[in-house]
């Protein structure tokens, strides 16, 4: 098992990114913008750029690709939202498409619109 | 890392099923009928039969039978239907009994009334 | 593919744990009092104190020490418990930091406020 650590410093008892065998899990990311604790401004799709950013920050700690990516789970607050997430996560994305799931949940912290987590492969 | 296409034709920008080592990892089914986009009509239980059968179809296309599934995740937007749930969900795994987590969330897209989403293990 | 059982009996069609080559997929565990089925008594941290001790339960069946988690899922009805949740967490876990995420979902069964899952690392 090992740790990834990127540059934001988590709030709360976790890692950003934690690595089993050839498994990276990588922890909750919303879209607050780690310079203010606050969602990313701009509306939603600023949000949403945000927290692929930040899981894409994990990702590069932890020596891998956005093409790395196996499943990723995104939490929405209003599925509303289903249209403008996939936008911008196709752009993220490009040629990549892991597996997915989009779920509605509850109002999620500081006013946030978005969190998601995924999980990743790890070359051997 | 292997992409697993079944039938179904995501709307969206993801792949239904993806392996990485030995672990599949199976995309949200919502209990949308393929042939209409609409939520399976007759009821609860037939909703979440479809989402059972979606999830089935990735299987199938990764040469997986119901007895790889590891761990099965179902999300529903009332837990009212936690006994239909349960009891369509044993008629399918018979005396196969993965790991899971019932959980309740907001609406889902299209007035589905289940998704689920599914890890299985592939043989080496 | 192993099963992993402990000492509570599942209400409904699953097993507690299940291993796939070195990771154990542990079931969702509630705030549930095995012994009443009803919410541990005492309050949030109570609660939070019970999913915990539960998945500890299963992560001893299956030989782990909390030191094997990889990640792990709190699902909350309210993010208010936010940080109660986050201060029994990490007096359960002490020095280890699994990654995590945190999300706040709908009326979970029998009234329990937290549920929660996790991903554990098995030795070879």
């Amino acid at each position: 098992m090992e740790r990834v650590i990127n540059e934001n410093a988590p709030r709360g008892h976790y890692t950003p990114g934690m690595i089993s065998g050839n498994t990276l899990y990588i922890s909750g990311q919303t879209s607050a913008d780690p310079s203010t604790g606050l969602p990313a401004e701009g509306g939603f799709e600023a949000e949403m750029q945000m927290a692929l950013d930040k899981m894409d920050s994990v990702l590069r700690a932890a020596g891998c690709g956005r093409d790395s990516v196996v499943m990723c789970q995104i939490y929405l607050t209003t599925m509303d939202h289903w249209d403008a997430a996939n936008r911008v996560y196709e752009r993220f994305f490009g040629d990549h498409r892991p597996a997915r799931i989009v779920l509605p949940v509850g109002p999620l912290s500081k006013g946030c619109q978005v969190e998601l987590t995924a999980v990743a492969e790890v070359a051997p």
